[in-house]
């Protein structure tokens, strides 16, 4: 497969890979969430890569972040112009290496990458579910992600890993399902979102809901809201990196000219930037799906959850290894919220190594090539299975 | 007017106060703007508290943030809910001590607080300029307050004081016409915009303009874009806190329920704060003039204006004392920039006091009661008169 280069060094990759789905329950025995509405069928679009060994020992499922999908690593084709969305971790001889271990990814619930999401049909109706589809959260997604390793008969997890609202769900798995998940690896996350969080994500729905083509979620057929869409990103966007990378990207530059044009519009290259993470990903998400996965990532609290409002009991039950993973320009999920979350496990007698990073990307950071992220993870995967 | 008390501890209040109007230049010799496009007539709006001395020596111009006006302190009349938007600094006895000096705001150009800006009307056709208006700098703003004083007769400033595009303004006055300017205050501001500040100016931006209602800046007398310039606020306010300070207002406390309902709307107390500040802004602001101001912002860079790229060649004609401030949790105007400032002064050997003070408020702090600002200032201004 040498004709795909993934961002690595070496140019290693899984190579073809296939999107798949399982589907699950029906509305006779449809999946109660955890808001008390039910749901039925349940579709998740997944990924695998790398052997399943014959005793099922060698499995990590990774958890992706809020946009993200289940394709993340090699290609569905000859001749895709990108990889997986985490190529460069996920491959043979690389952090996660897929010589060694099995390794799964699905999409989330509540998506539009091939999960059921607000995007899928309403049985009830024939037509897409727009804002009937039910509010989901982070342990819906969890509780979805252990029913499709129950049909891959996979009954314990050498390691869950992701970032993010990825990180999110691996928190959860690591409280929800105990006993299945041997190790952990929560990158750039927290345990319950900030208020400057919720605020960020708030102002972003309220730009989609403020898109005359949003028409209550009601747009499948019609114009979508991609404005509000576009901007919604931008605005989520602008927390991913931080004031350093952004002084580094693009400082006071113009965009494609020397002297100021004194005009509305991309003047500076900042400006263009954003513009264009914002039209990109309207071509690939769905206004709906972004309302719902930033409001479960709002509700997250693994306090409220799992401990009555304390940390130190949300953890109690846990019995993972972990490894902790911050970033030092992460000022969505800043260092000092991983620093809680590990607090809360030592306090629990648990295996924690914890790392914060020495980055100036942001939050985006846990997604860029980094020798250091690569080795601290091949490393503490390699003392889990010894 | 024992009456009327603002928030300071004494209840002391400059009283009952005017807005008054300056207007200058007319068709025949409009005034040419640092785009090159030119205007007249112009008008600004202003505000005086205390006495102006015999020898004019103890005059103040005060110069406000982004959203703000000419009405600093006191009342326009018996019965205002509100002070002007600084009467915990001005008035008699306080920071800014009206029994002392003669205190003088005026409202910037391109606002709509009485100043023109694109909500006035256009001379060649009788109608709101909306985005005919012409684009401006903050050293334009800088130049027609400078035409306030040769009006009112004052050839001297005791001191220039704000913060935020107000403290842009103090750093403009000292560097345009520094034989003016005795002593300086910029607070919580910097000599450039950062890129992290262009893109939350630019996505607020987005979102006014992505508006239907905004119709290209022909939406006087019709619908006005309230649905954009108010997400525009929001977006800015957040900007404006910081993430200890919206923990420690907000948290994640519910509004008026205490179990998650599920549903999209403002669960959380800091989504309601939020839209609350957006819909109070729209019946104050006008979205063209946030367009114009936060442009002005944009662009401003001192040491591209006077330095040829150099901050330290930018002020090698300032001639001002000055005193520094900037606030430890201040994200958006971070305490280095004003580091960066005061290098530059100390290399042209200028007279400067730094202080960074300790205070979990954010960009805002400045606006907020603080003891140690008022003596800062009140000690800062004893210097300089003696």
């Amino acid at each position: 497969m040498s004709e795909y280069t993934g961002h690595d060094q070496t140019g290693a990759t899984v190579g073809i890979v296939k999107k798949e789905y399982f589907t699950f329950t029906d509305q006779s025995d449809p999946l109660t969430l955890e808001s008390g509405a039910t749901l039925a069928p349940v579709t998740l679009a997944y990924e695998t890569c790398g052997t399943l060994n014959a005793d099922k020992s060698n499995v990590i499922l990774i958890l992706h972040a809020l946009t993200g999908d289940s394709h993340m690593a090699g290609y569905y084709k000859a001749g895709d112009p990108k990889p997986g969305w985490w190529d460069i971790m996920v491959g043979p001889g690389k952090g996660i290496d897929t010589d060694k271990y099995f390794v799964i990814c699905s999409n989330i619930l509540g998506s539009c990458m091939g999960s059921t999401g607000p995007s899928s049909t309403n049985p009830d109706t024939g037509e897409p579910y727009g804002t009937d589809f039910p509010m989901i959260t982070v342990g819906d997604m969890v509780r979805t992600q252990k029913a499709l390793l129950d049909h891959l008969g996979i009954k314990r997890l050498l390691s869950v890993i992701g970032g993010s609202v990825g990180g999110m769900q691996v928190l959860e798995w690591t409280v929800r399902y105990p006993d299945m998940v041997a190790s952990a690896i929560p990158l750039a996350t927290t345990c319950r979102h900030s208020a400057l969080a919720i605020a960020f994500n708030e102002v972003a729905r309220q730009s989609i809901m403020a898109d005359p083509n949003w028409n209550n979620g009601d747009y499948y057929g019609g114009k979508k809201p991609d404005m509000g869409l576009a901007i919604a990103r931008m605005i989520g966007h602008i927390t991913y990196l931080s004031d350093e990378s952004m002084r580094m990207k693009f400082g006071r530059r113009l965009q494609n000219r020397s002297a100021l044009k004194f005009e509305f519009g991309a003047e500076f290259q900042v400006e263009s930037y954003l513009q264009y993470q914002g039209n990109k990903f309207i071509e690939r998400f769905d206004a709906n799906s972004f309302l719902y996965i930033t409001k479960a990532a709002d509700y997250f609290d693994l306090a409220r959850e799992y401990g009555k409002g304390s940390l130190v009991n949300a953890f109690s039950g846990a019995k993972s290894k972990f490894l902790v993973v911050s970033y030092t320009s992460d000022w969505l999920y800043p260092t000092y919220q991983s620093k809680e979350m590990v607090k809360a496990m030592k306090k629990n007698n648990l295996d924690v190594s914890f790392c914060e990073i020495d980055a100036q990307w942001g939050h985006d950071a846990f997604l860029l090539p980094d020798p250091r992220i690569d080795n601290l993870i091949t490393g503490f995967l390699r003392s889990v299975t010894q």
